[in-house]
Formats: C-alpha cells, sequence, structure tokens
C-alpha cells in the first residue's frame, strides 16, 4: 500500500539528496520542477544534467538543436549517478531526454510539454537582457481553456483563449482576434506554455506596444469525421497535408471562428482578425488564410515552410526546395500584387538564421521572390537561433505590436 | 540537425508499428497521447502496458492503489517490446511509472499529470454508468490560468479559476465560490486534469442540481519570503505543516481571496464562500476554513487526514491515530457545537472505503465522535475507492450540489 502521502516524502528526500550532491554548480533552470535542483545551468550557459540509475548501463542526453550537437554521454559517480555537462547552449528553450539504455525517457527534475507528439522534458535557457517573455509587475490576462464541440471533427475539441487584462473590467467593449497556431508534435498548450505568450502580450499590452486583443490558441489537428488520420512529416506527399489542413480549415472558419465571436467580445470581421502560426502552424497560417482573406487582414508565418501548392508531386522536403512561384503559389493569392497589398494590412514571415539550411532557403527565397514580383511583406530574421520557441517568441514580440493599427 | 518535422514523423511511424502489435486487444485510455494504442484496457479493466527497450535487463510496470498490488514484472518480446496485463483494477485515474533497469520513467505513449512532485503517466479507467465526470453536450464554463503576486511568499503564482457557463453573458451577475484545494505531490492543474471538476460542475449546473459557482483552484504550496522550505511527509512533525499550512493561509486569506473578489464578479461574503480540498487539501481546508468561519460557511475535507493539533509532539501518522477530542481539536472549534452548527452552514468529511486504515480511521473516527458531540456534519463514504481521484471526483459531486442553498 503506498499512499500519496509516503511518496512525496520519499521524492523530497530525492530531491534533498540530489541537492547536497549538485551543490553549488550553476542555478537549476526555471523549467525544473519544485526543489529540483538540476538540471542547472551556468553562467556560460553550458547545462549539468544528473539522474540517479545505480542499475543502468548507459545514459545519454539528448535534446532539441539549441542544447547542441550531442547526444552527450553521461557518466556513472559510484553512487549511482550519472552526470554530463553540455558546452555552452543557445538561449531559450530546448526540448530534452535521457537515453537510459537506449530508451529515450523524460527526466523526473524537469516540467515536461507536449512536443515530438508526446510530453517531453524541457529546459528554459535564460537569454542575458531579454524580459518581454517574461512574467512581470504588470496586469496579466487570462489564459482561458475553452472546450467545443466540433461536428466536422466529431469531437469536443480545447483551445486556449488569451484574454487581456482589460478583459473582465470592460464589459461593453471589444477587442481583435489573433489565431496562433502551434508547431508539428506540439499541441494547443504549446504556446503558453513553451511560448510564453500571454507574458509577451502582458508586457506588449502594458508598454503601449500592442493592441489589447483576444488570442486563440488551437489544437492544429483535425480529421473529418469518418475518414482515416493522414500521416504527416518530411517525407509524405503534400497531398497529405492538404487533406489534413483542409480538416483543419473547416474548424477554424465553420466552427472556431463563430465560437470565439459567440462566446467572448471580438471585433469580428477580418481588419480585426489575424492568423499566425510557428512551423506547421505558419504553413497552416498560409494554408488557410490567403484562402480566405475575407477573413484575415493580418497573417503571420513563423518558421513556416512555404509549399506553394499541395496538390503537387513530391516529398514536402522536395517541394520546400522548388523556386518560389509568384503567379501560381497559394492557388495564386499573390498574383496581383497590388491588389493583394491593397488587402492584406500585413504579410509576415520570419525565420531563425541558426536554422536548417532548407528552412532559411524555403523561407528567405518566398520573401526575396515576393518582394520582387512587388508584393508588401515584413521579413524577420532571428539572430543565432534554431527552429526552436527562442525564434517563435520573437517572432510574436515583433508581429503582435504590427496588428490591428 | 534534427528537425521538429522529422522527429514527429519518426514518432508516428513508431506509433503506427506498436498499432499493428497491439492490435485488437482492449480500448487505448483516454488518457494516451494521440495515436498511441497502449496503454489499452479490457472489459474486465486489466490493463495491457507495452515498452519498446531492446536493450533493457528489466522493466516493470507500478503505480497507484487502484492499479493493483504491483510491481507487475513486464515481458520482452522477441522484437525488444516488453508488455504486461494487469490484473483487473479498479475504475478511475491511476498514476502509473515504468521502472527500467531501476530507474522510475514514464510512458511516452501517456500524458503526464503532476503527482508525486514531479510529472507522472496517468490511466484513466472508465467507470461504468459513470457519466458525471465526462464532457457532455452541456453548457461548458472556461478554466482559466490567473496568475497573481503574491507579497507573502516573493513570488508569482498561478490558481485555476473556473468561471460558471453563463459567466461571460451575464455581465452583471455574482457568484458565490469555493476554493478547492489538490493534495500533496499534485499541483493547482490537478483538480482539471485529473479530477475533471469543471465537467463535474458543469454537468451538475446544466442538470439544475448545483448553484453556478466560481471554483478557484490554487497551488497548495507556500513558504513565507525569506524562511525555508519545510519537509512534509508521513515521518515529520506536525509543526513542519503548521509552518507550510500557515504560510498558505496567509495567501489563501490575504491574497488570493482578495485577489478573486476584485478579479471577478463574487458575492464576497461567508455565506457564499467556500473551502475543500483533498488529502493534504483536506488538511489544509481544516487549517484554514475552521480559524476563519468569518470567511466560510462551507468546509470540505476529502480523504484529508486529520490532525487536531499541528502543536503537539510526535509524527504527523503517529497524529492522525489519536482519538477525536472535539473539545480541543482545532483550537476548540467544536467545542460549542451548537453555536459551530449556527454558524457553518455544511462541514462535509468523506473517504473512499479501499483506502488505507489510518485514512478510514483517522476520518470516521473523528465524524463518529464529532456526530456524538452534536455537531452536524455530512459523512460520505465512496464505495471500493482507494485515496486516489475517483473518491475525490464523486466526493465533489456530492459537495458541490450541497453548497450555496
Amino acid at each position: 500500500m503506498r499512499g500519496l502521502l509516503q511518496c512525496a516524502a520519499v521524492l523530497l528526500i530525492a530531491f534533498a539528496q540530489q541537492t547536497a550532491m549538485a551543490a553549488a554548480q550553476g542555478t537549476p533552470a526555471a523549467s525544473n520542477v519544485p526543489n529540483a535542483l538540476t538540471p542547472s545551468i551556468d553562467t556560460d550557459r553550458s547545462i549539468r544534467f544528473q539522474l540517479m540509475a545505480p542499475d543502468a548501463h548507459s545514459v545519454q542526453v539528448a535534446g532539441g538543436d539549441g542544447l547542441g550537437a550531442g547526444p552527450f554521454p553521461m557518466t556513472r559517480g559510484s553512487d549511482g549517478l550519472w552526470s554530463a555537462t553540455t558546452p555552452p547552449s543557445v538561449a531559450g528553450f530546448h526540448y530534452y531526454w535521457f537515453v537510459l539504455d537506449g530508451v529515450s525517457v523524460n527526466d523526473p527534475s524537469s516540467e515536461t510539454y507536449f512536443g515530438y507528439g508526446k510530453e517531453t522534458s524541457g529546459i528554459e535557457v535564460p537569454e542575458a537582457g531579454a524580459d518581454y517573455y517574461a512574467i512581470r509587475d504588470v496586469p496579466h490576462g487570462d489564459v482561458r481553456a475553452k472546450w467545443y464541440w466540433s461536428k466536422s471533427t466529431g469531437e469536443w475539441r480545447r483551445a486556449f483563449v488569451y484574454t487581456p487584462p482589460d478583459y473582465d473590467k470592460n464589459a461593453l467593449h471589444r477587442y481583435p482576434v489573433l489565431v496562433l497556431q502551434h508547431g508539428m508534435g506540439e499541441d494547443e498548450t504549446g504556446w503558453t506554455r513553451q511560448g510564453k505568450a500571454q507574458f509577451i502580450l502582458d508586457n506588449l499590452i502594458a508598454a503601449g506596444k500592442a493592441q489589447p486583443m483576444i488570442v486563440v490558441m488551437d489544437r492544429g489537428y483535425a480529421t473529418q469525421e469518418g475518414t482515416p488520420v493522414v500521416k504527416l512529416g518530411t517525407d509524405v506527399p503534400p497531398q497529405n497535408y492538404q487533406i489534413a489542413f483542409s480538416a483543419f480549415e473547416t474548424v477554424v472558419i465553420r466552427e472556431l471562428i463563430p465560437m470565439i465571436d459567440a462566446a467572448y467580445r471580438t471585433l469580428p470581421d477580418r481588419e480585426h482578425r489575424a492568423m499566425a502560426g510557428l512551423s506547421m502552424g505558419g504553413m497552416q497560417t498560409l494554408f488557410i488564410a490567403l484562402r480566405h482573406q475575407d477573413l484575415f487582414a493580418y497573417a503571420g508565418s513563423f518558421s513556416g515552410p512555404v509549399i506553394q501548392n499541395f496538390t503537387a508531386t513530391g516529398s514536402v522536403s522536395a517541394l520546400m526546395q522548388l523556386p518560389f512561384d509568384t503567379q501560381s503559389a497559394y492557388g495564386g493569392a499573390f498574383s496581383e500584387p497590388a491588389a493583394f497589398n491593397r488587402r492584406m494590412k500585413l504579410f509576415w514571415l520570419g525565420v531563425g538564421s541558426a536554422e536548417p539550411e532548407r528552412f532559411r532557403a524555403s523561407i528567405g527565397g518566398a520573401a526575396k521572390a515576393l518582394r520582387s514580383a512587388g508584393v508588401q511583406l515584413t521579413y524577420f530574421e532571428s539572430n543565432g537561433t534554431a527552429h526552436e520557441w527562442q525564434t517563435w517568441r520573437r517572432d510574436l514580440n515583433d508581429f503582435a505590436p504590427r496588428l490591428f493599427r
């Protein structure tokens, strides 16, 4: 018989023991569970990881690009505590995991975050001087979990809805809406847990840099009821994306937006509605917002691979590398640049300078071709950051102030 | 270089392979991550667990009381897939974990839930005929994450706030408030993630069985600024609880309740304010609500060990076993039963019939002694359930309809 009380006590003792062993090596990460002293981050942003595993044969630590080239082997102490210190990491949020006798497992000392299609450990490495995503002494909005029935998919869905700090005070005021989507393998929790979107908005609004707005973060997966789930990834045909994104488009256009406009005090017109997303969410933004310019006057793709034609042949990664055809891309959305410029009040593309070449080429190439053709757009390069959340936090911090002006 | 796209694709393929292997053995648990087919639950509530670990030397599955007597050894298939089928489990939510070469690790196929002071896998085993905690076709309230500054602890804290379905429609209406606390090792996410409190309330309100109310779920840990964290558990002196609960009391009374009354449309008086909690949260309810009857007219302790005197000597588990002294307990809160009965509109105690004897004796003994002394109380025994969430879901379902009448 094991009561919660007993286990919690055992755990506290385990952390206390670890504490003694890990003393004075860097600062425990803010993403750790309470009382856990590792992972800890040194002033040069090298990270110390530890795992108690007396009977293990091999332990490594591996993670997202910003963590470094890993996996990094861990070494066993005489007490069974395995440890490793990585080279200096990039600032920001990195997913990571231990490889314990060949199995990828979470770090019990870390909070988990939905990434790679499952719960994954994550580490927050502070960026010197960057407090735009910190919780600060400014008014804070609420982040609401909102459940709604989706007829097209035949399921209850959950969206998160950020209402700005003054929302509950100004009972007659109406607000513009930003639909903000996560990346592949992540879910509707990503933008507030990994991305800290709510604090970015709180800080921008408090500084008068962004309009108070409602931010809607939905689950980016949808399957039309009665049809099979299609696989996504680098090596599937773009038709798979066409099917999945079309189902999500139906959710967004026919269900999510009407539900949000009914449940919250929105300004329900295109001049007050934006869509943006990261990676897959950027792909979805281009897929949906460019086809529904009657509903969206602002669109942003954060590190979103540019797939100009979802009915073409070849893998998605091959299509990412095609030269951007401004006439035919996205069903001809850019074929009349002057008309496009009049309609779309903001078209925003961004990528991190440390992202894989195929992302930089796809996004940078499209931006260059579009500008040459006369399409007005904002292009933002995040310096030194990878296909990771620090890029997307910076993106949102640049994007949000440009909305609803 | 590993992009999210690539990893997500690999993961989908891994799940697809698992799918083929696990075909036709029970129903995947609702608590699984998308596309994961195990753990799966058979009609007799036996559960099949699987973990791909070709290089592991030993794998077991273990978990909360309702899962059975475990740990259960898993057996290795020739493909490196370890599996085990447990005996029929108790219905409800059970924490669980794999023991992989001696290390407790999460199941990558499961969502994680904060329990035992860390993120832990959990499995939802349906209870036949019980839909009071299911998401149903009724109006739904929002669950809001609310950040607030706590001066006494010197930290930003997060509470979750359930606002009932009609809250945003009735802009002039005010609502009563229930403060509802989690157990030890858990956190402010517990009541909505493991407990499904929001759906229990939605269903009760839709059926006209409970008054529409605001439910506030705060983080039950607090340390007065500038003082050390004290350890809690079964073998610490009750003074540790006194210190920790006093710090939490300050948060609740001086910070949380005023913040909630300022931010939301509450009815800010004792007749419209209740407190309840499970296990440690029940202990906190007795500690706080009985001392602040000017603020609370309703109190409920769900499986909360009864510690009548936090300044006594001995361990908490020893104090749980003392005969309940109705005159001196809780600073004399029950010493004048008639006056207590007039003031407190509801005093509610509950325990699961399959909980450890020390819980049943502590809670049942106190209830019996109090009734003998003339104290009016509601005593609720959950049939066949352990010190687990199914007990506490039933508790809330019984408790909430009795409030604010």
